[in-house]
Parts: C-alpha cells; structure tokens; sequence
C-alpha cells in the first residue's frame, strides 16, 4: 500500500533482494501509474470538487459525475470526443486518452469506509520517471532505464493495453529505418513503439486486479538505452487522424 | 526462408527440441505474419496487378504506387483515411489498419533481381492460427494457444506495436469486470486487451529488421486458455470513435 510521500525507488531497493535480483546496466524497472501517483499525492477526494458549468454541461452529454468531469478539464489541454459513457481528451502531457487517466481507486476513508476518491495521473511522467531513475541508479551504481506504464483504451480495438506515460534513461521510439534487411532491402515501416511494447509486456506480468505486482524489473531489453522521453511517442497534432 | 506450401507447424516443430522445449499444457505460440502469409502464398508481384479507376485516384491523394492501392482495395471492406503518405482501411478481417497490412516483402526474381513483390496478409488469421494450433496439438498431446501478430501504428500514437491479426485456443480479451479489487470495490476499466499485450510482447522478442524470430513460445501466459477469436479486439462500428 504506497502512500503519499513514500520514496518508491527505497520500495523497490528493498523488494530487489527479497526476489534475488541485482540491478545490472541495461536493466529497465517498469512502474504501474497508480503508486506513481499514490507517492506523489494526487489522489483528490470528489467531495472537495465544485464542479465548472462546463463540466456540468459534459456530466450531461457523458452521464458522468460533474466533479469527475471537472478534474478531467483540469487534467487536459482539449476535450476530442464526449459521448454517453466516454470523454476522450488530449492530456497535459500531451497524449490522447478516456477520462484524463482519472481512476477510481482503493482507499478508505478515516473510518474505514469507502470514499469517493479518485487519482490523478502523476504530474508529468517523465519527471517521476526521471527522479526514481537517479536514486535507483545513484544506489546500484548501474545505468538503467525507468519506464511509468498506465492501461489505455484503443481507437478502434477493443480492451485496455499497457502504454507508456513517462520515461527516462530509455527510447521510447526506436528508428529502423533505411537499415537493410536479409535481401538488402530498405525496410519501410521502421518506427517500433519499443517503449510502448515494454509496457505491454510488462501491463500482462502485472495484471489488472490488485495492486499485487506494480514493478516489473526488465532484463534483455532489446534496444539499446539512450536519453528518450514521451513525446516521442505522441504523434503530431496535424498527423493524428483522429482529429 | 519461408515458402508456399510450408507447413510452419512442421517447422516448429522441428525447431523446438533445438531450442530445447518440449511443449506443455497452457503454452503459446506466437507467429509472426510474414511467416504464415508466405506459408500460404500470399506473396503477389505487383507487375501483374491492373489498377482501377478508383485505386488510380487514390494512388494521387495517397501518393503510392495505383498497383499497390488496387491490392489494398480487393482487402479491404471500407477506405477510413486517404492523406499524403497514408491510407487507413477496414480489412475484410474486421480490423482498421494501414495499407490492408499489405508489406513491400523480401523476395528476389528468378534471375536474382529484386522484383515489385508484396505481401498480402492471411486471407483469415484465425483460420490460420486454427490450422497451426490443430497440427501442433496433435503432434504434442497438449492443449495450446497460437496467436498471428502483425505491426501496426495507432491513431494518436508514433511507432508501431504488435498486434493480434487471428487466434485460435486462447482469449483476445479478459474481462475482469465485477472483480473485487484489494478493497472490495468493483473495477471499471476491466476488459483488458490480453491477446494484444501478448502480441506487443512477442513482437520486442522477434525485433523487426528480419526473419530470424518469427516464432516465440510463451509459457506462463497468465489468463486461462479458452476459445477465443480477433473479433473480441475489433471495436463495433458504431462504437468506433475514429469514424
């Protein structure tokens, strides 16, 4: 249970003994969001929320909570899409996803009962990523890479997929363009999401249930590591044919 | 080098005590495309493909070859997106993906040469994965899932991903609705894309640059095996909000 303020690179320093793992270079640690955000303290109780008379009116058009709805405004740059059930924004950080990443999630209340709480996707991921990163490689004297995984929804599929939200020490694209293939071949679709693919690895050993399992530690990463970040991976406004 | 008319659960079955596996109850094997579209000839040189009108007119807007937007058109059911660079199609298999997942493919003519050769996917990846899983059991006495995966981009997002283009013996989605969390509270976000996270994972095993790893067996899938199908990942039309 990770509470606000815990230092997750001190829980994850702890926990790598107990699973006999020795933190080497080129070692990727994957974190689940949620006790990203829980250390980071954005969860935010609904009952503190006014509610804007434009979350009120999109509350109407979605059937969703006018307070949930107004720390989803507040979590965007620009709503895309609101239909009965969904509102998909593009969020601060610059990726499109449902509900700003806003979660529903495990907390009681002082009395133990359950409240309306609700977290927050960490303020910016790369800098969560980032600071985890330099205590971790700080304690183990290794270069690794650190990589802050959520599950979103896909335009046209069905079921959530682990993406990535934040990263540091690692590519989040990886370019194989104009690198020949057995026939000498220039190879054309070239731009792997080698990041993204990490967090869906990683997204299936973690599960969805409990917060059971919310670091994976990543050993044969097949690309090399580098200085990479998340915008990378975010397509370009006028390039996304989605809007 | 795959060739039509291969039998590739022949060819994995002779690959796997090399890399010493015996196969088990519960196990995966995850087949890259290229491989089994070869496998049943799908390869088509494009010196003999007339193009249409229409393929003519979008050859323009796309700016590909007329030849290669005729092929794209005879697999698809619906043209989504025509930009510079891009076409986004809905492929008589249910999914949306760019160019029909039609690749430029590593062949040479008889005399040597390279030639304007494509690869079409599987005319049905899960009747592809079917047959596989059909041979593959038999041969091992087990109960076993195969998964077709392609690479495909996102709407919103750089960088392709491994995705699931057929099935057969295994889940394409796991619905965790209604299960209790650590609190007890009931989980919202619940359908999880498990075929599809499988596939990201498998394809940053294979890499990208050429065939050496077309195959990858997976063991400790973590959901049950059941049957299963693509159609479970492939979003309702009228669900589907990039239309």
């Amino acid at each position: 249970m990770v509470k606000p303020g815990d230092s997750l690179s001190d829980l994850v320093l702890r926990a790598l003994p107990a699973n006999h793992i020795t933190l080497q270079n080129g070692d990727v640690l994957v974190l689940a969001q949620k006790v990203v955000s829980k250390s980071e303290g954005r969860l935010v109780n609904l009952a503190h929320i006014t509610p804007s008379q434009r979350a009120k009116d999109l509350a109407v058009v979605s059937g969703k909570d006018a307070r949930f709805i107004e720390l989803v405004l507040q979590e965007s740059r620009e709503v895309l899409r609101v239909r009965p059930g969904t509102i998909i924004v593009e969020h601060h950080n610059g990726f499109v996803c449902a509900n700003a990443g806003i979660d529903h999630s495990n907390v009681r209340g002082e009395h133990g009962q359950p409240e309306d709480w609700v977290l927050l996707l960490p303020e910016d991921g790369n800098i969560s990523a980032c600071h985890i990163r330099n205590e971790l490689e700080l304690a183990s004297n290794t270069r690794l890479g650190v990589l802050v995984i959520d599950s979103h929804g896909r335009a046209w599929r069905n079921g959530t997929v682990g993406i990535s939200i934040g990263m540091s020490g690692m590519p989040g694209l990886v370019d194989l363009r104009g690198r020949p293939d057995l026939f000498g071949f220039h190879l054309q679709v070239t731009q792997v999401g080698a990041a993204d693919e990490l967090a869906a690895a990683a997204s299936l050993v973690m599960g969805q249930a409990s917060e059971g399992l919310p670091v994976v530690h990543v050993r044969g990463f097949p690309y090399p590591l580098r200085e990479g970040e998340l915008s990378e991976l975010i397509r370009a406004r006028d390039l996304d044919m989605f809007r």
